[in-house]
């Protein structure tokens, strides 16, 4: 299954596939709403956005606070250069004219664009075929591209248009939109010569420019009329018969761009050389590229398998790859969350870059450096004397949430960041990357828990942090901040060690910039050593915080099924006050850092939170489904696994109208790589256990580790590891090391559970 | 010292002044502005208040949730009819002018009312002295009266302006003021006649009416015209020679008065056949009566003593007297949280009334009756199935707060209210009010926390609150908290049976209107019965909460003193991180609840928090001032006492301008009555337990019980119990029982401690 496709009609389905239909290619997505427009009244989120480009908003509070941040940045909708309408002798054909005698729309996985066929029969009784193929190039990435072909004995119409006429999406509905500020584009800049329209548009208050430069090509005489509001260009071209008609859109913007509308132009020039069938060629190449090594296969249910493909290509298609942009938690399929970045992109969605693409992988590590000087400001704003607190959400690198409960007080961001950068190292070996870049993040964000950390009855202790459970805030010793932080603060330290014994020439110069000393080395290395990870004697758990155990369980029994997600429904005070997790935190740790806790703690944490996780979050039952696989509920393990794979497919959260849940599906490619295989990248190399669950036939993936890359099959019978590419790799295989050269792919029969 | 005077014509401190001079009488409030006006460019919050009287406005979050309150009520500036311009042949008397001779204000406590006298040269060199006086009646509620006498001989020009042009104060450099929401009145009603111009104005959401009918009256012949504009009523008298004028201001409105425009007129028909001299003769009377056994004699001290008579007077004019309001926590001085009602009526302003005017002790309790519905369904809001929760801030019942962790969180309020009822009545006795009001306010309250506690390993626990200190914020078993649950879960459960006992006939339809069963009773009992209220044994103290001694001590040694308060200084986050408290928390449940803990608990007790603790909130000195008394510290009392009592009048706080901290005011009140005296009303009658601070020579204060009026008089010689009206009194002295009777008064030796 290499497509989806629709023939819905709907409004309420319609919403649905703007998201999944979405086109992009990390620095430009459009929403896949139609060229020629819907019925009137229907609801339509038409969305053009590009990564990272944002306006800055204020945030009001009712009563507000110290540090509490004023303003945030808002992914904005820019110029909507999507607009095509088709009149076949003055009719105006819309997929919803009873006209309309065949619809279908497809988004081609593999080749990397999307088509609509609409055939129409005219009143006057005469057929024709429209195909609409689009694309948002990978190879030239200022390039939206949209091809007509029309196949009609008449008369034909054609209208392209430009419009800086957009706003941000406003439901005056949903509470937490909270001021109707929307509109944050002005035309600065607007012209029309030779089929060319440009129009620049300036941001309000962050002052960024953008500008749409749009070409239309086709491929016989017409006759043509230029209308301009202002705001508008339209373009009318009138054509006898079969007519093919391309419109080629460049965005260019001033965070990447010199001169945003002479660039514009000079890209166009280039692109426009190019047919629309090239265009796609190109396309085609860069997606057979990704799949070579990105590619997962499910045996057995093409449903999944189709879930799986469709996941990994948005995830593709939105993940930053410029320093200046990252993925946010709904790429740039739509406008939730504001366009924000947060820790979903180093949990979630990093660790299946680094393993098929450690390129992009590399980049979204590079964003995070990128945005250290915004981070250090934060820490001293929250009192920190040193160090660097990663926002809990950003597009520009300054903290934009409003609400710190569940934003600022999540402190473990700065060590998830940290668990990246380390990853990173320990999969590629890029030593040159560590030395520039790396240790400076390691040790920025170590010192902030040093700094706010203390020593109690010899253990070091941090207060006053929120886990990613959102539904516990503000509490002492979160296991996973405390696990994570004291892998940080380790690392910082080994990586520092690590430098100084290569006798790194940066090491000084980062030392000196930094007053970076190897007594505070020292002291982070002893507050890693005696990092308070808390257990349960009796339960034989780790206990989420300080205090979660001493809480009451929340009264599942009596919750109604229209109660979930509580957050919906109930006080967040109410929730606090219970034990009722909205996703997993402590058997997050746990899949993190296998390594600090016996699997008989591991096992029975994560049957003790099971029971009190609604998984109100997205970003939960990946979690639990690796989990299961990890301590071998293999059923579990499927069960998760099976509710987060078409989660969008199926828009099961109900919410996908508002963009695609980029971390959930990071987390079912996880689910399968790190659950079902094992998969496990320590500083002594590739860990794999692979399980397979009854309900599959087979599964295959691909792991890249340093510059070689491994096919790993696994089925009832047996296991496969296949060296594709690169030089031999020792494996720590169920604990056992093994080697896989391009001469001997491994081959192991899988003894059977039952 | 009966009265407080200031002859300073500076812009900051006629801001301070105008709170300091104000007059009210707990429905009308009038701050003390110039009639005549300011040199301009001075800032001035020129106000006018009626009690209770609100708009509605919507309260923004960056970041909503379920339950957060959508909007807030605000106290209204109301028309000014305070306007008062004096020519003398033409040259416009102010005190700012260079012709001014002489300049005086005084504000008289023991007579209610304030006078301005100003001595005037005119550049022609003639004399003049112009007298204002103004009152706000406590006669007549409805009335603010301005008097102005003046001695010239020439002409004389009086410029009487009533102005609907008002707005609330805005300050755009305060950060706590987010939105610049300010003009609220809008005219519904406009005329002028005879002398007597009537506005009314509406609110724009609320809905209410306001209505000034203004008269004025002056003693000879005169030259006048009206001049009108939308919102403004200007009269214009010309006088030869001397003349008394009187400007009499009628405020009514639809909160209280049927027809604020006919119910106006009449009040002014009435009103108006007085004199100035009758009102300031009953003006006299009134507060004749209020001191005869309301005064607080300081012997040795006259500043202090003035600061005691002034918080006291200040109290008086601001507390409400009717039942839909209450005493705001800036009462009617100013605009300082928005003329809200908090826990601090209760705690800090309750217990004063309740010992010298217990009429409007009650009517506190009546105002929370009121509310009691809007606290039901705040209850249900906040999950639980039954009860009443009461807001942490509000005008008309919902609660108004936007930062829960320091608002809705702090759950205490329920039975900071319950022990207020539960001391009226252990105070007056008064079965009726109890059988109508009373049992009902505790049950409802006891509800909340049999909802939300729950049983752990045979103690019952509560969870999630923030206790009234604000620098921890939703915390575990907070010991004030479960205290004082545990108190009014008592209360009931003793009021419930006391009723039984004496077969109320109340009883039953309360029982069928609460769904009251016999069963919950016992349920409130056994949760009161096994209340947790932990003791750390090693400090052989109570923790103020499940998790605060686990926490770092703030660092003060390196805490420069301009970061007080830490408030404005650090992130709430950070706060919360460390043992820092902003007030009295568990000192204060040692207070409240004595018999809660042995006498050494509670001393360990002050000494530990009084190292954590920063007095940032005007709430806490006074607490610590009376725990230092009960622990025998008298150099404390004295010095905590001391720091509190002219808080406003030297502007120690830097806010005064924006109202009086009238809970403060009560607190000097309590320091010495509860804190040297040892007052404490139990179940079992009055305890005293007289000691004295050797810095002060004597006090002498009055304790209103059962019907009962004891004067208390101690110095170092001797303490002196006299009944000065009521039936005998039986009293707890320092733990042994005495009985005083009108025939003989008590008097013991004291004991110096040296």
């Amino acid at each position: 299954m290499w497509h989806i496709e629709s023939s819905a009609r709907d409004e309420n389905t319609l919403l649905v596939n703007e998201s999944l239909f979405t086109l992009a290619n990390g620095y430009l997505g459009v929403r896949g709403t139609f060229e020629e427009g819907y019925k009137e009244n229907f609801k339509s989120i038409r969305g053009t956005y590009i990564n990272a480009f944002y306006d800055i908003t204020d945030i009001n509070y009712g009563e507000s606070a110290y540090g509490f941040p004023k303003t945030q940045q808002k992914l904005l909708n820019v110029i909507d250069a999507g607009g095509l309408e088709v009149y076949l002798d003055d009719e105006r054909v819309t997929v919803f004219s009873d006209q309309v005698t065949y619809f279908k729309r497809l988004l081609h996985l593999d080749k990397g664009y999307s088509e609509r066929i609409i055939k129409y029969k005219t009143k006057l009784g005469k057929q024709a075929t429209i195909t609409f193929k689009r694309l948002v190039s990978f190879d030239s990435k200022e390039l939206f591209a949209i091809n007509v072909d029309i196949q009609y004995q008449g008369n034909v119409k054609i209208i392209s248009t430009v419009s800086a006429d957009v706003t941000n999406f406003v439901d005056s509905h949903d509470p937490r939109v909270n001021h109707g500020e929307h509109q944050f584009l002005n035309v600065t800049h607007f012209k029309h010569k030779n089929d060319t329209s440009i129009i620049t548009c300036k941001t309000k208050r962050s002052n960024l420019l953008v500008t749409c430069t749009s070409h239309d090509v086709y491929n016989k005489e017409c006759e043509s009329t230029v209308e301009t509001t202002k705001d508008h260009i339209i373009k009318t071209y009138e054509f006898s018969g079969d007519v093919t008609f391309n419109k080629y859109n460049i965005y260019t913007d001033s965070r990447r761009h010199k001169d945003t509308i002479e660039n514009g132009l000079s890209i166009l020039n280039q692109v426009k050389t190019k047919s629309f069938d090239d265009l796609l060629h190109s396309q085609h190449l860069y997606m057979s590229t990704f799949w070579k090594y990105g590619d997962i296969v499910i045996e057995g249910d093409d449903a999944l398998q189709q879930g799986l493909r469709f996941n990994l290509y948005q995830l593709l298609q939105s993940v930053g790859k410029d320093e200046c942009s990252n993925i946010a938690a709904k790429g740039l399929t739509g406008e939730g969350y504001e366009g924000h970045y947060f820790w979903d992109t180093e949990i979630y969605i990093f660790p299946v870059f680094l393993m098929i693409n450690p390129t992009i992988a590399k980049n979204l590590l590079m964003y995070r450096y990128s945005i250290l000087e915004e981070a250090r400001g934060r820490a001293k704003e929250l009192g920190h004397s040193k160090g660097a607190l990663f926002p809990w959400r950003t597009i520009a690198g300054t903290e934009c949430s409003a609400y710190f409960p569940a934003g600022t007080a999540q402190y473990h961001i700065n060590a998830d960041i940290a668990y990246s950068f380390i990853k990173y190292f320990v999969t590629t070996n890029d030593l040159e990357f560590i030395e520039h870049y790396g240790l400076e993040v390691l040790v920025e964000t170590a010192r902030v828990y040093l700094d706010m950390g203390f020593f109690d009855k010899g253990s070091f202790k941090l207060n006053a942090v929120t886990g990613p459970d959102e539904y516990t805030a503000i509490v002492n010793n979160n296991y996973y901040t405390n696990a994570m932080a004291k892998y940080n603060m380790k690392w910082a330290v080994r990586i520092y060690r690590l430098l100084e014994n290569h006798n790194s020439r940066y090491l000084g110069a980062l030392k000196d910039r930094l007053s970076l000393t190897t007594e505070e080395i020292t002291a982070i290395e002893e507050a890693a050593n005696h990092m308070y990870l808390p257990i349960d004697e009796e339960l034989n758990i780790n206990p989420q915080d300080d205090t979660f155990l001493s809480k009451e369980i929340w009264n599942f029994k009596e919750t109604p099924d229209a109660h979930y997600p509580l957050l919906l429904h109930y006080h967040p005070l109410t929730i606090y006050r219970y034990q009722v997790c909205k996703q997993a935190d402590t058997v997050l740790a746990h899949f993190l850092l296998e390594d600090e806790q016996p699997l008989d703690v591991i096992k029975d944490s994560y049957e003790y939170y099971e029971q009190v996780t609604t998984h109100d979050s997205s970003l939960s039952s990946c979690v639990f489904s690796i989990m299961a696989s990890k301590i071998g509920d293999m059923d579990k393990a499927y069960n998760y696994f099976i509710e987060t794979s078409r989660l969008d497919l199926d828009n099961t959260h109900k919410n996908t109208k508002d963009g695609l849940h980029m971390a959930n599906m990071g987390g079912t490619w996880m689910s399968i790589v790190y659950g079902f295989a094992g998969l496990r990248l320590k500083f002594d190399g590739v860990h794999l256990a692979p399980k397979i669950p009854k309900q599959l036939n087979g599964y295959s993936f691909y792991v890249n580790y340093k510059n070689s890359v491994l096919r790993v099959t696994v089925n009832h019978e047996q296991l496969e590891i296949v060296l594709e590419e690169g030089t031999d790799v020792a494996i720590t295989l169920y604990g056992e090391e093994i080697n896989v050269s391009l001469q001997q792919k491994y081959i192991k029969t899988i003894e059977r559970d039952d």
